[in-house]
C-alpha cells in the first residue's frame, strides 16, 4: 500500500471551503511505510507555498499525517512530498505517486465557489425520456402533430433513419407521475426529464419554445402537478435546458437574429450542420439575460424544478474564435442560485469535461468518460464487441481492470474531489447503446450495476435498464416502458438494482467515503470505500479465475457480507485476504478489525 | 519503437496556422509496426471530430499516415487513434501511447494565435545581470547612493543576508557594450538583460520608475549605444519587466493607490509579504494603459529592445479571487506587436505554466520545471547534494534518465510544440546555484551543457556558466565576470559552449527538428532530432558503465560524428547501435542511410 490521500472527508476537514478559510489535509501512511517527512505543496496567488506536515494519530491502519491549507484563491491546488527514511522523496497528487516531477493538472484541489447542493450527494438519479416513460389515459386525446408518426406502445423502436426523430410513442407528465411507485421501489429518488418543451422530434432538443411545457406532454399544469407529486415523495425533479442551439422553429430564430450565428445570406451555424439546430451565439447580452430568467423560471413556483441538466454543454459558446463556455456556465449558475440556492447544474459533456469543471458554473458532468467508457470497456461482451465507442469510430475495446482503473484515475484527476462525486455515473442514456447490450447477459450487467452504485459519483440509470431492457444505440434505447409485459421484465436485474440502491443509501461510505483501489488486474477489481467510521470492500470480477491474494486490509480484519458474497471474509496478520475465483460476481463487504487484534 | 508524431514541421504542414487554416498532420509508423488504420481526433468548437488517416508514403524508417486537422479555434487540441494489425487500440497523444482514455489536456495542439518571432528558433540567449557583468570607464566616477555597500570587482559576492541585494559592483550597459566580442565569440546572439530601471537594490526587481534606464547604468542614453551594437551585430536584447509589482519608492505607489492593494488602514500587499515590493492591482484600467504604453516605450526608437522577459508571470493579477493573468499577457501581448510584431515575450513562471501558455499571451516560459529540474536531478553531483531544489524542501533528488524524460515529457505534452521551443531552457540563472556547482565538475557540466543545446528549446546561458563559475543560490550566482582573471576560466568549459553553440547553429535538426528519445534508463539518455533533411543521434551519459545496445535507428546507418566522440557508428540490419560504457560524455552524430542500404 502506498500513502493516501483524496478530497473525501476522511482527509480534508472541510470540502466546501469559504475563501479564506484554512483547511486541514490528512495523509494516510499504512503500516510498513517508513516516511521520514512530509510536506504539503499548495499554489497560493500562483506561487506554490510549501507547509510541514505532522503526524496527526496513528491507528491499526497505520500513520495520518495532519498539513493545513490556505485556500487563498477559488480554486487551490495542493499535493504532498513525500520522503521515506530511505531517502526516496514522491510527489502524491491526484493522479498517484510519482518518483518525476508533475505539472499541477493533476493536483487535489480545494474549490471556494459555492458547491452542488448537499442533497445532491446521496442523489440516486432515473433519467427520463417522457415520449417513452409511460401515458396517462389524457394523452389518447391528443392530437398527432404534423410531423410526428403516431405508434402503438408496443411497436419496435427504429433506431436509425427518419423515424427515429418522429416515432410519437405519447408518454406524458402525467404518466410519470403515475409510476413514480416504480421509481420509489427502485430506489431512485431524483427524476431526470430529458426535454419537455414544445419542438418538432419525440427528443424534443430542438426546441421551439422554453417558456411553455408541451401540450403533448399534458402542458404547464401537468409539470405541476408532477413536481408537486415528485415532492411529496420527498424526491426532486432535474430538467433538460439546450443552450447551444434551439429548433429553427423558435422564435428567436425569426425575431432575434442576433441570438444565432446568421450570415448575409441567411446562412447560418447549427449544430453539427443540422439545420433544424441553429446555433446560439452568447455573445449577445440579451439572449444571456432572456436565458437566465428561463433558467430561473422553471426553478420557481409552482414549477420548482430542482435543476438543470444542460444539453450540449461542452459546445455551449464555442464556435472559432468565440468561447463564451465558462461565462455561460457561470451565469447560468449565479442566475440559478438566485432562486435556488439549493438547485443542480450539470452539464452534459461527452469527451472530456475536466476543463469546464471546477470554476463558478457547472456543478458536475454526465460522467461518460470517465466512468460509462472504462466500465463498458472492461465488462463488454467478450465475442460480441459493439461497433461504436461512443463516438469513438472503433469496436468498444476490451480492457483490464488496470486499464479502467487508469482512465478513472486519468480523468478524476483532472477535477477536485467533490466535482466528482457530483457527476452523473451512467451505464446508459437516451444516447447510448443500453448496458446490457454492451456487456451481453444479466451477470456482467450485474457488475456494472455494483459499480455504478459502489464507485464515488452520482448513479444515473436510465429507465428501463433496471429491467434488462436492450438497445443497440442512442435511439434505439428510448424504449416504452413495457408496464403491460411484466413478465418481459428482468425480475433478477430489477432486484439487484433494488438491493444495491438500498445498499448504497444504508452505507454512508458508499455515497461519502474516500476511494482506495486495492487491485486492477484482468478481470479482477478490488477497492475500498472508507469513512471514519466505516470501511467497504468491494470486489468486482468480470469472470471466473485463480484467487487472488490482495493486501491492504488492517490485520485480522472482518468482513461482514453486505452484497453478494456468502461467507464471512478474514484478513491475515499481514492484512491481506484471498478473493476466490467465482465469476462474473459482484461482492460488497462491511471490514472491521477483530475487537481483540488477533 | 512506437508511432510517433510531435509538433515540429517534420510531422504538420503548418505549425503556425491562421484560425480556419486545414492542416495536415503526420504519423510515423516505424518499419515492424503492423498498423491497420489510424484516425485522427480533433477538438472542433468543444466535440470532438475523427477523421482517416491515409498511408502518405514509406520509407526506410517506415509508414507515413496523413490526417487533415481543422483549425477551427485558436487552440485546436488533437490525438491519434491507431489499431494494429492484431486489433489493438491505442491513442497517441503528446503524452505517450495508451491503451487506455485519457483526457486533452496532454493532446497535440495546433495554435492560430499569433506566433513567436522566426528569428527566436535560432536564438540563443545569453543572460546578464547588469551590475557584475562589466564596468565601463564611466561607472568610476558615479557616486554611491545611500542604499548600496560598494564593492571591488573582486570582493566575494555574498549570498545571504542584507548585503545580497545592496553589494554594489558598478558594471553597467556601457561595460556590455565593451564584451559583446565575448558573447558572440560564444555562439550566442541574444542578449537577456534583468531589469535596468532605476530602484533601491543591485537586482533592480523593486523598479522606482519604469521611464527611464538607472543613471547607474549610464542612463538612457547608454541604452540607446548598446541597443545600437547589439543590433550591428545582428543580435538582439530583450528586457525584464515587472509586471507583479513595483518597488516602494515607484512614484505611483504615492500617487496612484488604484494601482495596488492598498487597505483603509495603509496596509498593503506585497510580494511574498515583502513590503519593499508592493503588488500591482491589474483590476485598473489606468494601471493596464500605463503599463502597456512602458511596454511600448522601450521597444520602439531609439531603444528598440527586441522583447520582454515578464517577471513573476506566474503571480502577476493573481490575488484572491482576482484572476487577471491571461488578461495582463494578452493585453501586453496586443500592445507589444502593435509597436514590434518580431518582439518576443516570456513569462517567467517556476513550477507550471503550462495552463498559461498557448493563449494569446506568453510565447514562452523560463523552463524551469520542464528542463532545469529533469536536468539537475539527473546530472547533479552524486555525493553532494544541493539542499534547495529550486524551492522544493528537500534536496536535489538523484534522478534516472527514465525520470528525466517522464518529467520533460509531463510538462511538454501540456503545451503546444510551438510554445516549448520558444520556451528557455536554463541550466542557472541569477535566481538559482550553479550548475557548475550543481553537476560538480566539467565532465557532467559538459552533459548538461549538451543537452542545452540540443533539447527542443531555446538555450540560455547565465553569464559566467560558460567559464565553469559556481554559486549556491541565486544571489551568490550572480557573480562578477572574472575579466581580469582569465587564469581562473575554465577554458575547457568554455570551449565546449562554444562547440555546441556552433553545432546548434549549424544543424538544422538541433533547432527545428522532431524529438524522439530512444533510450532513457539509468545513466543513459539517447534521442534523435529530426528533420526531412537530417537526423542527428544524441548520446548523453552521466556515468561510465556496461555497453547498452538501442534500437530506433534504420538498418544500415552510418553515423557522422558532429560532437564529442571518436569513431564512426553504424547500425546493424535491425537498425540497432551498440553504445558503449564510457561516461560522463556527450556526444552528437549525424546519421544517414547508407546508400546501398547494406
Amino acid at each position: 500500500m502506498i500513502p493516501h490521500h483524496d478530497g473525501s472527508a476522511l482527509y480534508v476537514s472541510n470540502p466546501a471551503p469559504a475563501l479564506g478559510e484554512t483547511v486541514a489535509v490528512f495523509v494516510r501512511a499504512p503500516a510498513g511505510t517508513r516516511i521520514s517527512r512530509i510536506h504539503t505543496r499548495f499554489v497560493r496567488d500562483g506561487e506554490p507555498v510549501f507547509t510541514s506536515a505532522v503526524v496527526d494519530r496513528r491507528d491499526a491502519s497505520g500513520e495520518w499525517w495532519r498539513a493545513e491549507v490556505e485556500v487563498r484563491n477559488p480554486i487551490t491546488p495542493y499535493r504532498f512530498l513525500i520522503r521515506t527514511a530511505t531517502g526516496a522523496v514522491r510527489w502524491l497528487t491526484a493522479g498517484g505517486l510519482t518518483s518525476y516531477d508533475v505539472p499541477d493538472a493533476t493536483d487535489f484541489r480545494l474549490v471556494a465557489h459555492p458547491p452542488a447542493p448537499d442533497w445532491s450527494r446521496d442523489a440516486i438519479v432515473y433519467q427520463i425520456f417522457p415520449d417513452r416513460f409511460a401515458r396517462s389515459a389524457a394523452a389518447d386525446g391528443r392530437p398527432t402533430p404534423d410531423w410526428a408518426v403516431r405508434c402503438d406502445w408496443d411497436t419496435p423502436v427504429e433506431g436509425r433513419g427518419p423515424l427515429a426523430a418522429t416515432q410519437l410513442y405519447g408518454g406524458d407528465l402525467d404518466g410519470i407521475a403515475e409510476h413514480l411507485d416504480h421509481v420509489a421501489d427502485l430506489g431512485a429518488n431524483t427524476l431526470y426529464l430529458t426535454p419537455f418543451f414544445p419542438s418538432r422530434s419525440n427528443h424534443r432538443y430542438d426546441g421551439a419554445d422554453f417558456g411553455t411545457v408541451d401540450p403533448l406532454l399534458g402542458g404547464d399544469t401537468a409539470l405541476v402537478r408532477l413536481t408537486e407529486a415528485v415532492h411529496a415523495r420527498g424526491m426532486r425533479v432535474i430538467g433538460d435546458l439546450t443552450t447551444n442551439h434551439t429548433g429553427d422553429t423558435h422564435e428567436w430564430f425569426r425575431s432575434e437574429k442576433d441570438f444565432y450565428y446568421v450570415d448575409d445570406d441567411g446562412g447560418y451555424e447549427s449544430w453539427l450542420g443540422v439545420p433544424s439546430l441553429p446555433k446560439l451565439n452568447w455573445g449577445s447580452p440579451e439572449l444571456r439575460r432572456r436565458f437566465a430568467k428561463l433558467a430561473q423560471h422553471w426553478l420557481t413556483y409552482p414549477y420548482a424544478l430542482d435543476g438543470w441538466r444542460i444539453d450540449v454543454a461542452n459546445m455551449t459558446g464555442r464556435r472559432g474564435a468565440d468561447d463564451w463556455t465558462r461565462e455561460v456556465a457561470a451565469l447560468l449558475a449565479r442566475a440559478v442560485r438566485q432562486v435556488r440556492p439549493d438547485a443542480m447544474l450539470l452539464a452534459e459533456h461527452g469527451h472530456d469535461a475536466t476543463g469546464d469543471l471546477d470554476a463558478d458554473g457547472w456543478q458536475g458532468t454526465m460522467n461518460y468518460a470517465g466512468f460509462t467508457r472504462p466500465v463498458w470497456s472492461w465488462l463488454r461482451d467478450d465475442e460480441v464487441p459493439f461497433p461504436d465507442f461512443l463516438g469513438v469510430p472503433e469496436e468498444i475495446p476490451l480492457r483490464d481492470a488496470a486499464d479502467l482503473v487508469s482512465t478513472m484515475t486519468a480523468f478524476a484527476a483532472r477535477t477536485s474531489w467533490r466535482s466528482r462525486v457530483a457527476s452523473w455515473q451512467i451505464l446508459s442514456s437516451h444516447d447510448t447503446p443500453r448496458i446490457r447490450s454492451v456487456v451481453g447477459g444479466p451477470e456482467r450487467h450485474e457488475v456494472a450495476a455494483g459499480l455504478l452504485f459502489t464507485l464515488p459519483g452520482t448513479p444515473m440509470i436510465f429507465a428501463g435498464d433496471e429491467l434488462g431492457l436492450t438497445g443497440y444505440n442512442g435511439e434505439h434505447s428510448r424504449t416504452p416502458m413495457p408496464w403491460n409485459d411484466t413478465g418481459g421484465w428482468d425480475m433478477r436485474t430489477l432486484a439487484r438494482h433494488r438491493a444495491l440502491a438500498r445498499l448504497r443509501g444504508g452505507t454512508p461510505a458508499l455515497r461519502d467515503g474516500g476511494l482506495r483501489w486495492l487491485h486492477a488486474t484482468g478481470d479482477l477489481l478490488v477497492f475500498l470505500r472508507e469513512t471514519a467510521a466505516d470501511t467497504v470492500l468491494v470486489v468486482a470480477r468480470r469472470a471466473p479465475g485463480l484467487p487472488v491474494r490482495v493486501t491492504g486490509l488492517v490485520p485480522h480484519a472482518w468482513g461482514d457480507n453486505l452484497y453478494g458474497g456468502a461467507e464471512a471474509l478474514k484478513s491475515g496478520a499481514d492484512g491481506s485476504i484471498e478473493i476466490d475465483g467465482d465469476g462474473p460476481t459482484f461482492q460488497v463487504w462491511s471490514v472491521r478489525q477483530h475487537p481483540k487484534g488477533c
